[in-house]
């Protein structure tokens, strides 16, 4: 649904202070990110179900959580420079990408990030994305898509994007597929210092890979009592070959919050073997 | 591994109180459950990684939750008349099936139900459940068995358990499945008043579908941090037919408590659409 950005902004989040304690000690710290010239901090974040849904069916967006934990979402939004999502939770989402937090001004907006290597998400001028943007709710978006297939630079999406501020932006050609070094190094010569990391399913267990994982400063996911069903958008991460018999991400500094119906978890994840 | 029962009795286990406490609201109270002649009061109860695996593959046992949710699992086992598992599950684990709490004597041991339609589980005379039986550690056993499939009454499993005090009962026919109304009456009408299922996955996800969600009076889930990975044994009902864009399950009365490293949910189904 089209929601009026004015309307968003009225029906403003807070976050209870317990929880932003909580949270502080996974948050980036802006003098240690900034020094960090490789690579920007990284938070991994999303809400699943009991059973590790995102969503009950892929192109569908399923409201999981209650009012605590999307507070926490847009709270830990304004943490970050960034945000970012993958092409398919755009399109299925229609996300605003702003946050929503009662005090977040323009300032402390994050950059949406859209992984959309083959330029496929058919938005319109009306996405909620832009229409944040140019109401000075949530700055405009990146777009990454790959140099290849990216033909017409005069694409009306193009326009749109830069209108609103934001850039469609040419990384290298991937056979469909960044590794996330790569996609971290480009962030950070973009000047991106922290970016949290929203989704969907595919990002997420991507991210998770023993290979990726110490690229993970912190893992914040919030369960939600439902059981949302075998056949949905699943988080869980697959194994790397030989190692099929032993868990592929156990975590450290592991630390739970209960937020209304549901239960938060912040954890940094184990990188030695 | 075989443990000795003495052994397993020292390193008994003890519940903080604030844990007691909290599942309180959720435990079979005797009056009602001895009141209701239907079915046993049921609590379905597991432990999962935040993927929902109980464990990396079928058929091998896997390390998941602390010490406190230990404790808890052992606490739980000492306020049903009985516990129950499929199986795969006893074939897996060989386990004892008694509870370690500190304080928990012969009276307050549950009595092990196994659900074995063909029975296939080829156990010797040192499984654990029997030695903790021979030990007063625990109850012995009753095995589920389908009529049709118990043809030889002198095997010699069914003498193991008879002299550990346990039975083979045999139960109708069912083409491989009993439903769970069947099994609860008949688990009624053997003087079951309350029984605490946990598990495997097969059992679980069966019980959480639609048709049998009204079962269950209390649902007790320890979510580890960890990710098992995909193509473990994976709890996550299946839709039915027709209800695909739905959650399978959702829950009333939900509580978390904070254990250890842990976090485990107490909660109800709820039953009306
Ligand atoms: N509950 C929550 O917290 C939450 C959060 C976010 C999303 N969601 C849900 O998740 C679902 C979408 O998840 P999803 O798994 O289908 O998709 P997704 O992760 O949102 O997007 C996947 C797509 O993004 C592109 N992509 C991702 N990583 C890439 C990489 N390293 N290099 C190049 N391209 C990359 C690829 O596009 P191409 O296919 O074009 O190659 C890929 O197929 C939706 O139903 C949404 O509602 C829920
Ligand atoms: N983390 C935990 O809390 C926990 C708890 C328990 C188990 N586990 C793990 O779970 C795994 C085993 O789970 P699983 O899903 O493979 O199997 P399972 O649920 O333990 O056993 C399934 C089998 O039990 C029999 N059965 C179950 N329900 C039945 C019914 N209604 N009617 C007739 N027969 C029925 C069937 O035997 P037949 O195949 O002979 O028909 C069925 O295949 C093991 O790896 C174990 O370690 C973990």
């Amino acid at each position: 649904m089209a929601t009026d950005p004015a309307a968003a902004a009225a029906a403003a989040l807070t976050l209870p202070s317990p929880t932003a304690a909580f949270l502080a000690p996974y948050l980036p710290a802006a003098a240690a990110a900034a020094a960090r010239k490789d690579r920007p901090f990284v938070t991994l974040t999303y809400a699943a179900s009991l059973d590790s849904h995102l969503s009950v069916a892929a192109g569908t967006q399923t409201a999981l959580s209650g009012g605590g934990s999307k507070a926490l979402t847009h709270y830990l939004r304004a943490q970050h420079a960034a945000i970012l999502v993958g092409a398919s939770t755009a399109a299925a989402d229609d996300p605003g990408l702003n946050s929503r937090l009662d005090g977040a001004d323009a300032g402390s907006q994050p950059r949406p990030i859209i992984l959309d290597p083959r330029f496929r998400w058919r938005f319109s001028r009306d996405a909620r994305v832009l229409r944040a943007a140019r109401a000075r709710l949530g700055k405009a978006p990146w777009i990454f898509v790959a140099r290849g297939c990216l033909e017409d630079r005069a694409d009306e999406r193009v326009r749109w994007v830069e209108e609103a501020g934001g850039r469609v932006v040419p990384l290298d050609d991937c056979d469909g597929w960044w590794s996330w070094t790569y996609l971290l190094s480009a962030m950070r010569s973009l000047g991106v210092e922290s970016v949290m990391i929203e989704g969907g399913a595919t990002v997420i267990n991507d991210l998770l890979r023993l290979e990726n994982r110490a690229l993970l400063d912190s893992v914040v996911v919030t369960v939600a009592p439902v059981y949302l069903g075998s056949g949905g958008v699943n988080v869980s991460p697959q194994h790397e070959q030989g190692r099929e018999g032993e868990a592929v991400v156990r975590f450290k500094d592991v630390q739970w919050q209960v937020l209304g119906r549901d239960v938060v978890m912040a954890a940094r994840p184990e990188t030695c073997e």
